[in-house]
């Protein structure tokens, strides 16, 4: 159950409206990384995780946290909306260079679909969607995908952070900025407890039986392309982060594992499709005897 | 530039055809985290990359061999499909039990569209998209995200695996799964690698001002449900993976951060929302006193 | 701020598992019309509204309830994909029926993506996309498309409860059903209420000066189709709901408002459209004189 | 079957040329709520209904004039796009700041697919899409669905008429308002008309057995938010709407419902999932002990 | 305008009812190549075109057509799902191996959503979109495109052909069939009329300077892949279509055109991107001191 | 398998940066008919083809060229974002008309998603899709599809062309328009030869039974438009391009083949549809006796 309060974690409060960065917030909130992405993911991931207890807390712990996110960011959002123009042509464009710009540089949408509101949405005015999370039910893979959704997150909170000199949304960015420092941290940490307990390990999924694996490619640097310095890395030279292997390097391809290209597929010719055989279609006074009259 | 060459670098050929099968072998191909994420994610991360040398060297390498991949998968597939039935109706479904599953277990478009082909989609039939991948100039950021699809990829590709018998099929599986391993390897090794050269580190972005964050919430684990486990996780105590702070925990909410809801929008009255003063609409006679005249 | 407790509303645990209904629980889960919608609906709306007090209250007391019918139907899809069968190929169909039912019948995803587990989709597997929602800051508009929500909504509910005889599922639809149609009252009483304290009415939006429409089409049920029933209803007869007038019928199109088709626009030549004026192309020797030079 | 004629319903001519607002009136032709969605809805209501008659009579007779509707904004727009500037570059943004106007306010795509032409796309350029409309077979939702479609059209497109001066475009927007509030008024009769007739009642579906409903929460509203004065509605006191109850009110949640977080689910071990039990992955000298070997 | 007849251009009508069928049927109404496609591509045609007269009103007069097709289908897929069973579940499939059949090859949605009704979706279930249309302004450009949607539309129509025996649905896609040659051929011949007028030429769009192109790649196969027939084709070898040239063949790449790479971007650092320059983080002491701190 | 070079088929440098011709230049990069959509298109057509030798040796031959023009596009669009200014507010807007030119005009997720980078999305921001591409396994549909694709980009560039006066973006375009121009001719050559050497031809598919169509409609242009000139064309006289028949012409509707509208259909009571039968509630002191209490 989810209990809802009418206060805000934090101030979420513009200095003044601003319809030009409005629109550059929405990728915050509604956008691939935005807080509606976060607070989805942990939720779901909660409900389809299989370990009971503090693993489980955590994500739930989180992501009622995120949707508090979601609504600083769209109270923030409709503020910065409140003196959006509703003149929007050639002609207003024409009265006026900066209403001009603010035509340009708003969502269309938040005028005229929500009458200059917020909408769950990116700054491309894009519908956020479902395939955006990932709650695939082993927790070191989601853990790494949670870690690096809040750091594209907070890399994001900082581009748009300097987008703007608007004293009451760098305050709220501040805030978020921190609270995504944290997210790291913790989804780092959460990871490698999960390493630590003997839960999973790289591989992932690491109770996969490695020995179903082709062994001699697991941790070979393949080099399909022509950069050199690409045999420069630890990637490519010493021990490998799941401590079970060494690294090494080999151009692209190695003679050993390549395979002949398959014959083309001939499915039933009912599907029409264009066979070796010839249709052998015959054109003869306006007539077409069928070369194919199965069926 | 991209040269093919009609070999592939790992046999291809599955035992028998199978068409329920080759319609969960999509999801590999054109889902969230199939091949044609992973080769376009990487080769974006090279076009956007600012970085020259091994980092470049490094995407571009892997980009081209996972092109590779989304071939192999995609002639497995074909050949999986060639004998997909053609009579997909109730009466054939009840001629003969398996033809019944078959129609029901494979992709209808398979046959419709591509005449028992392969497309760029997923398991379930939704396109390919560009928004599933991630290239976002930060390379620590986008190195997660990679190490992220190659775990959630590898997973995916285990469990598939499990789903058939046929030898052909779980050989290339087999060589996939030991990619996945090295790639998996190769992402966290590379990550670890920009961190010890200096070049980016946790909180990412770590060149933006730690200073403009709100400093007291940057490690407190802030519980927003009521699982009381979730305080027993080294992301509530201890010292923090960026080697800047100590976890701390806390309660949701604590009380000095807490915000009121600021007071509802008032935008222009010509977006016609419902505003606090009535409209006073007259209704007398069949006739309506217009409140609102502006223009 | 959300804030989440480890408890449900009502008890939501199947009788036991079954992959095939939990695909089909999902439309009421993640669908156009599914508790995701509702829950997003209602809170958009309560960040969007202009008008504090009961109103929004109303919205943000719903919406925080929704979610957590988000949250009974994760887990009661989740419980139901348990003993999702992992073997899903024409061999595995051959040799039991119930397991080719079951492949056909289930969602692929949630085997090889969720492992097993529940997602924000339908179905059909379409990913829920934020274009399903509204909140347009009008709530005379909202309200009704919140009514319609709960028709909707309740419809699928009443439908999928016949499509199994699981008696802990049927238990859950027979809670959310109840709050369906309190739901479909209350948003059909606030529309109401919202009428009678003169905030908005028919025709939305209200405050639009009427006199700004062409007056002789308002009420007019023009039929340009030939069935002669559409002229029995009390849409083609009769006072009007708004209280302003009276519906008249007439058949398509009635002359004095038929217009000339406008004559084809005619843009910049080097939009490159075929124009009145032919190319003119020459065509001698092999070679080409542009006809358009322009630039 | 349909019939074109090279006619309008109405007028269709702009004044003067206006490529800023033509993106503007693409939301009233192929946004959710555009033209586009209402023909299609009316449509597929006509093509899914099981009543014959006077309703299907209705819905083909307003489905054929919505595609005249449609034509009549894809005229316009086709006009308003005419004088759309070829140059989008920053040097010729530098050149002219009306220019860079039209440049930031028009829609890429108008110019570069269509060649200064309409698309069925909303005003951001997302696709016009099936999943906007609503055709379930219920008419009393479906109608409800109708009206709010009304007047969500209607609200849009008072807010473009306030967008722009031209006399012809706000003359062709005077008459579609009108026909809006024909349209709203129109399902309004319809609804109340099933209503009366007992095809259809509150709580939709009516012939749903209210007795299977779990009974005491049917007329509960129950508020998930802290917002006191949700209890002032006429949705918390008094008759509902469906003339079966009385409402009453109750802060969440009330102790007799609350029920137990079920326990995490274990699905299938080869879903690779995360679980109680530890992988217990042994690594020493570089191996690994596969903890799961099943097949 | 456009005016509806309850009437249908060709008998729809299937012997009996067949929900797996159905399902196939969709493809052909909804589907990227169905009749909601090309009905709308030629009605989007008709709205931007710049040449008045028989063009013009070729693409009205085939566009109202494909309307009815429209609508011919879907009065054929609502039939065809009459007999839709209501249970959906293991327990259902257990029972009878045929409604376990049902149960997996029709479309869960025409269930849950439009009671046993046809929606505006392809055999996937993927909703419509108007990215399918294509009306650029440039008829020899978009009558190529029509050919090919007829080619599709009919390899599609025939392959469900065969899937099915009911006479009924047999009889229709026969005339369906049909009208498909008959469009394949009209839009064949407007191509070639377009060139024989002057109006447009290959290579498309005719009228730009053709001077302007690199002329020595303009009639060259350059051969990227090692499949060595490729050279034989009449691609590789005599005169071009378009009557300007003679195509040559070549293996990729020929050394004068290929060009270095250009050096990575260095955009502003306040993207937080990484570059050559290390971050030089600092840590000593838990403490970070900000390599960045402009703004 | 592909392999990659680190140089390009052509140079791919502007003169200067310019963020607003950057996003329009996306489109012929991400959109419909953009780089990524040939090249995926080709090599599905490769994968799924039936026929080996020069055909598949064409299309995998110009599908790794088009990986290669994807690439070109993408290096210049991110050396186009490279001055992609940070600031993008109202007050920035404000203090300098170009730079609010440029916030308005350019891409705003390329500045907060990919730090000024390319990404795989069209000039509006809409993500590329696989339901763009079309691989039939048709050849001749197929091969028509392609030239049809190569006019639409040519146009496209050409477009894009005349949008700029930066040297070096219009020779990479005079590259690529020569490619276009090359390509074009190629797939017309194609089809050509796949006609001329008995594989397919009209009408597409070619050895489906003509016996099986509706004869009498075959050649039929059915008028259902208004547009008298429509009967002038060459469509509607003469012989047909199958060289099989000869065209007439035929105002609509032609009486045989009009058929009557098929009555209503009736689902199963439990979808609670509206159906014939008023559901007959009884509303008596707040009670209602269920009309219907199937299962």
């Amino acid at each position: 159950m989810f209990f809802h309060k009418q206060e805000l974690q934090f101030t979420a409060k513009p200095d003044k409206p601003d319809a030009i960065y409005a629109r550059r917030m929405q990728e915050v909130l509604g956008g691939q990384y935005g807080e509606i992405s976060v607070a989805m993911q942990y939720a779901f991931q909660g409900w389809n995780m299989h370990l009971p207890g503090k693993y489980r807390d955590l994500v739930f712990g989180i992501a009622a946290e995120e949707f508090g996110h979601v609504e600083m960011l769209a109270v923030m959002i409709a503020q910065l909306y409140e003196k959006l123009p509703v003149e929007q042509s050639e002609v207003a464009a024409k009265s006026d260079p900066v209403l001009g710009a603010i035509i340009g540089g708003t969502d269309v949408q938040a005028a005229i679909v929500a009458g200059a509101g917020v909408r769950p949405v990116d700054s491309n005015g894009n519908p956020w969607q479902g395939s955006y999370i990932t709650a695939s039910g082993n927790l070191l893979a989601d853990f790494t995908a949670n870690a690096n959704a809040e750091m594209q997150g907070r890399l994001q909170a900082a581009r748009i952070y300097q987008m703007t000199d608007d004293k009451g949304v760098r305050d709220l960015l501040s805030f978020l900025l921190a609270r995504d420092t944290m997210h790291q941290n913790q989804w780092t940490a959460a990871a490698a407890e999960l390493r630590a307990e003997g839960y999973e390990d790289l591989p992932v999924p690491s109770n996969f039986p490695i020995s179903k694996e082709v062994q001699d490619v697991e941790y070979k640097y393949i080099n399909f392309s022509d950069g050199a310095a690409a045999k420069e890395g630890t990637w490519a030279n010493g021990p490998t982060p799941d401590g079970r292997g060494t690294f090494s390097y080999e151009d692209a391809p190695y003679p050993k594992d390549t395979a002949a290209f398959p014959p083309p597929t001939q499915p039933d010719e009912r599907y029409y499709g264009t066979t070796p055989k010839p249709n052998l279609v015959e054109k003869a006074a306006g007539t077409v005897k069928d070369a194919v009259s199965k069926k």
